[in-house]
């Protein structure tokens, strides 16, 4: 039984499905039965190293949806239009969707999954975060019996890379980054991957499945580390830390002074998602993850701890993913089509079409708890991190370590790590530390696992 | 649509089972629909902590697969019999299996699949790999559009504490398996875990699934931890390695010689699937791995190296695997019954059923190329080093590293790491070093990666 597939670009990821397909030999022999019927590309003209008949491009991508001879239709081509609109082209024409592409779905998921359950179709999107590590697919299948406490995970290459030659050289960020775009490992407008928003797509996406309901992507609070300072990388390691880009979703249980109560939905799963840099103790699983690998930590229970590691990015990692998908719905095909059969499937697995199952909420910022680091300029006087604890005491903020590096003429530096604290009584203390006379100012303030 | 649940077992993983049932809230909403019907145990008066109605224990097992309201057998007794017997018993009746038991796939696995393919039902096996770790289906499913070039793991907890102890403290292997028995980390009789047998079991299993076809289990060359020097350990430690239990399975493109030619099976894929205690440089992704923590490698074309890693045993997360079968059993049939409808399941997914695609066969252990760490005792006279450089250059044995620790007395231990050299060149230079005057033995022999 062959399977068309319709490709919707023919990029660095388009290529490396063509790639697949053209070489089905030692893969699974379900790989096989898949054929490139029509492929959309911008320019007809342009020289391809890719094994694609001519005959097969054309510019037209809703001629590509609308072929009768493609059964499966794949979005490679990023960005949020025609994309969004192309995907609900083929939903509507009853068509199985595989993307790859993290911005539209963390920003239209709601529209596109509610489009797939009415038609009865699969849009999968295995691709779309962590490349060719396995982790759409795990989440939704494989850890379904857990209760899911949180998601943690190193999903960004480029910042990955830049911390990670940050803190094997000592080096700034702008250095960094500047030779990552000239290796290519960061693009010319890095914007997107350095500021967070990459990252906050994906652990969008992974949110709505691991908890089964989406929340607003535009509310996830996301900080870059295009103004992390060299300088804190160093201390975090002197401390025993590393310095991620961590995205993180938890699920509170239940929230400080009853605050979930006043929502107005006490019913929602209650979520703490967030991007920021973050300072990893060197033990932990995700800390010794460098360049631009990613790794995923899910914990929840009765599982534990379970880490998917592997290229985040690239060709043929991403390539191999959308070709996971392809595969799904086609073996899916034959458990419910058997050769010769007429009819159409006659339902979804709902595992596999992972429709959202409850409501989630995030908590409002001011109430979540972390643990902190914050780097304070001081004047080098006696008696000035006795005053620093005593403001950090009286807001209720339990101190794990503070320590001074490098006083020289009259200025120092009093780097301090919190206890887990309510982040307002954290703020009331930041004010009043800002406010004595020997400190000069708040230099850095990072979360800490 | 209820489904109903046959157990087999109530045991640690059989009570985790129970207790995931019973308590669906929070999880995927498909875990509310499942619905345990029948619970086979040894002894029905014994009291138990797990939340199983007394009605539902029979000590009849075949009770339990033949019960009309069970939908779904799920055997997690281990062993081999009766657990083998019961299996094909479900899969004649028409019922899928979920089995978490090792032992009976890897030394039954083909007259179970076979006999699950003629009756058209799936045998799932999540937890008999990796414990709560999601390998089995990334492997069946999410890395079917990859050649698969070798897959490499730590799949034995009890060892890997051991080993990781070792390391730690420097301390004796008998003394931390005695430790590891107090502590329930090991089993009274060891004799499995230690000497690989259990690692083997488990490669088995994976080779099947990441080749697509099966090697025999008694012929997986396995050699355990039980003879592991701790001085090995500290050497090792000492050039850049840390010493693993690995169990491994490579793909070999063509084989020294020719000799893949002259098997009569020319296009069988060629395996070196082994289990030992192997160096591994403390930059590879499996090195950070300690403690009772599993984690497995897959290395392939194109998606590069993943890895998955989480907790190897235990109750709660070998129940998480599981269930995770379960589910996906649960899905599969929601997609091919819909509610009302009285026709069974159409077809397999080929995925998911995994059977068997293309033949494999071992190579013969002398024509592989390691990598090897040999320690030498030697006498302590100058030359030594020289004459043994010379018995390895004289076999084609290229070296990396030679290099004398402690001499005491008259004597020294000289410890040799190489580079990747044929099997059989490497044990005729061993050979020629036996026979030096000068040494006085080869004390130890581990492979290198």
């Amino acid at each position: 039984m062959t399977i068309g597939i319709g490709l919707l670009g023919l990029g660095t990821v388009g290529a490396g499905v063509a790639e697949i397909l053209a070489n089905p030999e030692g893969r699974h022999p379900l790989v096989a039965e898949l054929a490139l019927r029509r492929v959309a590309v911008r320019d007809l003209a342009r020289p391809r190293a890719v094994p694609v008949a001519a005959e097969l491009l054309t510019t037209q991508a809703e001629a590509v949806v609308d072929d009768p001879a493609v059964d499966i239709v794949v979005e490679v081509l990023g960005g949020l239009e025609p994309a969004r609109s192309l995907i609900l082209r083929a939903i509507a024409a009853g068509k199985p969707v595989v993307t790859a592409n993290k911005a539209v779905i963390a920003r239209h998921g709601e529209e596109i999954a509610a489009a797939a359950a009415a038609a009865g179709v699969y849009v999968l999107l295995e691709a779309a975060v962590g490349g060719g590590i396995p982790i759409i697919e795990p989440l939704k299948q494989s850890l379904g019996a857990n209760r899911i406490d949180r998601v943690s995970g190193i999903i960004n290459g480029t910042t990955n890379y830049i911390l990670s030659r940050m803190a094997a050289e000592g080096a700034d960020y702008g250095a960094v980054l500047a030779d990552a775009q000239r290796l290519g490992y960061a693009e010319a407008d890095p914007a997107a991957d350095v500021q967070g928003a990459d990252a906050a797509d994906k652990i969008a996406i992974l949110t709505g499945l691991a908890y089964g309901g989406s929340v607003p992507r535009q509310a996830i609070p996301t900080e870059g580390i295009d103004r992390l300072d060299a300088r804190d990388v160093a201390y975090a390691d002197k401390l025993g830390y590393v310095v991620k880009l961590l995205a993180v979703a938890q699920r509170i249980d239940s929230q400080p002074g009853g605050g979930d109560k006043a929502s107005g939905d006490p019913d929602a799963v209650l979520l703490d998602v967030r991007v920021h840099p973050t300072l990893l103790p060197r033990s932990h699983p995700l800390a010794g993850v460098n360049g631009v690998f990613n790794a995923i930590l899910v914990e929840g229970d009765p599982v534990g701890q379970v880490m998917f590691y592997g290229p985040g990015a690239g060709a043929g990692p991403t390539a191999s993913a959308v070709v996971a998908d392809i595969l799904n719905i086609a073996g899916i095909r034959q458990a419910t089509l058997p050769a010769g059969s007429a009819g159409g499937p006659v339902g979804l697995d709902p595992l596999l079409a992972a429709g959202s199952w409850r409501r989630c909420r995030l908590i409002d910022g001011a109430l979540t708890t972390h643990r902190n680091y914050v780097r304070l300029r001081t004047s080098d006087e006696a008696g000035v991190i006795g005053r620093i604890g005593t403001c950090f005491g009286e807001a209720g903020v339990s101190i794990q370590s503070i320590v001074q590096f490098e006083a020289h003429s009259d200025a120092a530096e009093i780097v301090v790590i919190t206890h887990e604290v309510l982040e307002e009584r954290f703020r009331q203390a930041l004010d009043a530390i800002a406010a004595l006379a020997e400190v000069q100012g708040v230099a850095a303030c990072l979360r800490t696992l």
